[in-house]
């Protein structure tokens, strides 16, 4: 099969939309018939610049309200119709989409509906035109697969074959293994799109909140399985039709399409295993996933090391070393390793700028990620340093892959420190929580899904005084890498550089953390302070004795409680856009105390002003 | 009855919030519980803040949760409810909001709902606390008034009455006239929030979509009236749930509400006529509304009036002539008056900056418009000026009500200009469209359609390269005044300034299209290009002879046409962010064009490079 993205996925003109597909590597595209009515390139240009970019023109769409009509609206449909096929010889396309009627349908008949249809495909055989039938799930009369299927065999014409969109069946809840039946031959066309998991009515869930992919709750795979099954061998193209897609940057969200096709390529091999059409998409092998068995470090860039190096120490981080070249320093507790990067920190205060995990083999997860369209971190080294190599993810966070290693290879290259102190009270890193901008969310979500094959866990939603925040977490299924992403309310990106005024941190898991947070405080550490209330509401909650409320209160330490067990955490105050976190879970709670957040955000919003008035 | 606002509807911290109540001239305030939860105010400190600043202290709200359960569990919620009691009486506050459960029930046996609610009421009235008992309208088995209301009289308890929420009842398409049976003293609380027609599930619905009254589609005047006859006079207090506002300014949208329940007291008056009590919610008489009879002008501001001039000569405007005071000229064309300001220009290339409109009694107009709490434009006037006064759109529109004249009295300020042409092409304004800030759309609606009388059309839905653009008419019945308000895609806001990045218009009126244009283009106007491709698509769509379509073509003039006329414009090239748009009307024709927007946005996209990465 071969791939192909509609053209009304993307923002931009139709030439702009045409050179970001062509550069994210699509095979095809298929025209949205109104990107071409509004641009200046006429049909031969467009035909020339597609050809010039080695992409096929796959499908004109859509053509709607034709059949199920009386005689005379089928007529003046007939015409209409006899201009789009001179069109499309003109563009050189030869498939165009025909969608169930949803508006003008008004006689209910299949044979109807067939012969109409039988007399389109007459018209545009003439033009050597296919037609590609589809069931909107929303149609009128035909609303589902099997039912397009049964019309497209009774119209019996080589001209007309089914199109297959998954978001029309699957959005229904309709079981896609009958598309295994179906002779591949008559598939035309198929759609694929993936949707977030939405109580709301079909037509505006596929208006506005399709996604790619990977980026939504459907079994894309299993679909793709049906019709690797069918022996189809056509086209499969990505019809996403998304409001934040759609005023995104053009390029990135091409690539964005392109890794999940990759990524769908390699989920379907998964579930087919042996045996199976190797590459259902004709795309590369994706290198073997690996799931991570831990953070390698967590990286800072600043501009005042010396505010950030203070909180560590209070927390009983120990100074590793200077790097041998670069201006960047490593500390470490227990296996918690922070690095403290003042390269390219001009204006930036502080903020968590990356991160690196652990893997078996981190050249094979480069390679993955390589294949997975990352961009690359830019970064030099020297013959004789460990190479390490990182990627850019969609919030701007680089991330860089490890071998495993209780001390990694690049350690050694942070002199004239101490040696690692063995306190015992800060055993790692237990998650880092990343800010998104509110273009970047779904792409950000595949992106380490697929690079760092973590799963995506349900979303919450945190009140905050800037507006509700989004968020998402992102997990090994045993907890040692674990990543929140927060969508961040409209507003607080700085108007000068777009940066956003939202804080991230990065969280250390502790087994004691009221001697941590004693130690803390006699260092002369600043906790973010928690309002009073707090507390009184935790003790009608959860029914906590005097003693641990006033110990919790006294160290500004936050509580929390679900059936496995307990969470106790505090955070720092904030340092530019960044603060620290550190935690400690008892018995089998796996949560990030998501109560408590909505009292962290007001806490800093009080201290740190992020008014946007 | 008093006015009242839920904190959870508003931004920023409780104290922000707060005072924002207090100066848009609430009565009081409902305390969402966890807006102190993360207060570092003591609830002695809410007590005394709100005392100072006039409020009072309504509702402590929500409480989950209670009912249905076993008795293990009731009597762990009891002694959670007896804490939250301990802490009201600290605030002051004499009212609980119970809420039907939703999460917890698993016994469906209303005499257990009464019995346990009825506990709870005996613990409440130790504590003077009073229980307002709502149902939610996704409550596990009470979802509905009609069955709280009945658990409420089983109950029997002096400290138990019933809370009603609009958005509960109305979302479910109940019908809110049994509310006028209920005894006016077992209606505890009233929360009123309106909605925009939507279907999907209630719950998220209500927790990210709700508006302020006169901001959606439900008929709160009549659930109001229903209040009215019950002789209920307490507390209605507005709970929106909404993202935007939520993420707004904080002052912005508190004057946003208040506006909403003057704007309510009034349709309720109006709806129930004679007889009626006169101001249900102890408002202050609004003035009468007044329908406008038309556009009195349009206004642009530019650094660069050369510009603007010619291209106002070039479609056949005269000059009128220089303010004898102010940087400011007149131009007018038919009943078409447009006037060039050059104050506050600086940076400014050239915007729509306001336009005025003409009422019966510019007078009357302008009280209303104060009474709904527009904030005014600062203008000077000499003792020998005709008096104009002018108020700020949420979208920073200058609007300003003059008294209906052929000839506006202010006109008269204007000298050493031509007199008024008569070349009979010009007619009229037609319409202007506004683009609006993300954050402002919902309160524009509101403020257009209180303030100017204007009616809310159906809303649509605008491709564009840079995203979808939600579009909405606000108008006259007759069309005398036409608003359409563009909400910009994300991302458009200039960087520097927060300047949106997106073009407005203002539209004039013609009967003769063709001459108009020609004369244009003869004067060396260049129109904003149309694609061929779009020639093609007409002629498909419309089947048009050969002749229209290439006049339509060598004029760059669009076309649409529906089952009442025939709707012909044109474009001219954008100055700034405004560009100028001629329409001409045939028949019974009532729209904008609204197919031919995409063609327009997407040239305009081309030509200007409005490209946001």
């Amino acid at each position: 099969m071969r791939t192909s993205i509609a053209t009304v996925c993307i923002s931009g003109t139709l030439e702009q939309k045409m050179h970001a597909c062509a550069k994210a590597g699509f095979d095809g595209i298929e025209i949205f018939e109104q990107d071409l009515t509004v641009s200046a390139m006429s049909p031969e240009e467009v035909r020339a610049l597609a050809d010039r970019l080695g992409l096929t023109l796959d499908l004109f769409q859509p053509f709607r309200d034709l059949e199920g009509v009386d005689e005379d609206s089928f007529v003046a449909s007939l015409a209409r119709a006899e201009a789009k096929f001179k069109f499309m010889n003109r563009l050189g396309i030869d498939t165009m989409l025909l969608c169930s009627n949803v508006g003008t349908a008004s006689i209910n008949d299949d044979e109807l509906f067939m012969s109409q249809i039988r007399r389109l495909a007459e018209l545009a055989a003439r033009y050597g035109v296919k037609i590609a039938y589809e069931a909107l799930a929303w149609g009128k009369y035909v609303n589902t697969y099997q039912h397009s299927w049964a019309i497209v065999q009774g119209v019996d014409h080589p001209n007309v074959g089914i199109c297959l969109d998954s978001f029309h069946i699957l959005s229904r809840g309709d079981d896609p293994a009958e598309i295994a039946q179906i002779p591949a031959e008559k598939i035309f066309f198929v759609q694929l799109a993936d949707a977030p998991v939405l109580s709301m009515d079909i037509l505006s869930w596929s208006r506005h909140y399709r996604v790619f992919p990977g980026e939504g709750g459907f079994a894309l795979d299993q679909f793709m399985g049906y019709l690797v099954k069918s022996g189809y061998d056509g086209i499969v193209s990505l019809e996403i039709f998304n409001d934040v897609f759609r005023q995104s940057d053009v390029e990135r969200t091409a690539v964005d399409g392109m890794r999940s096709l990759i990524w769908l390529q390699d989920q379907t091999i998964e579930l087919l295993g042996a045996g199976a059409t190797e590459f259902p998409l004709e795309l590369s092998a994706l290198p073997a996933a690996q799931t991570p068995s831990g953070f390698d470090y967590a990286e800072i860039r600043t501009e005042d090391p010396e505010a950030v190096a203070g909180m560590l120490a209070q927390l009983g981080f120990t100074f590793r070393g200077q790097h041998r070249r670069k201006p960047v320093t490593l500390w470490s507790a227990g296996d918690a390793r922070i690095i403290i990067n003042t390269q390219r920190s001009r204006g930036i205060t502080a903020q968590v700028s990356g991160f690196g995990i652990q893997v078996a083999d981190a050249q094979l997860g480069t390679s993955r990620a390589t294949a997975l369209k990352a961009p690359s971190v830019p970064r030099h080294h020297t013959i004789d340093e460990h190479p390490l190599h990182g990627f850019i993810a969609p919030d701007a966070t680089e991330v860089f892959f490890g071998t495993w290693a209780s001390e990694p290879a690049w350690a050694a290259e942070f002199g004239a420190g101490a040696a690692p102190a063995d306190t015992g009270l800060v055993s790692g890193l237990d998650h880092i929580n990343l800010a998104q901008p509110w273009q970047a969310f779904d792409e950000s979500v595949l992106f380490y899904t697929s690079t760092l094959h973590l799963e995506a866990r349900p979303g919450t939603e945190v009140p905050s005084p800037m507006g509700l925040v989004r968020s998402q977490v992102l997990r090994t299924d045993d907890g040692a890498v674990r990543l929140a992403l927060n969508i961040v309310p409209h507003g607080l990106e700085d108007t000068r550089d777009g940066a956003l005024r939202y804080p991230e941190h990065i969280a250390i898991h502790t087994d004691d953390i009221f001697t941590l947070a004693r130690r803390a405080v006699a260092a002369g550490m600043e906790f973010l302070a928690v309002p009073r209330n707090y507390y009184e509401d935790l003790a009608a909650r959860f029914g906590l004795d005097e003693e641990t409320l006033s110990a919790l209160q006294e160290l500004n330490l936050l509580y929390d409680r679900d059936e496995h067990g307990e969470f106790l955490h505090f955070y720092t105050e904030t340092v530019g856009t960044m603060f620290l976190e550190v935690v400690q879970r008892k018995g089998g709670y796996d949560g990030y105390g998501a109560p408590n957040a909505p009292v962290r955000l007001a806490a800093q919003f009080e201290r740190n002003r992020w008014s946007k008035y």
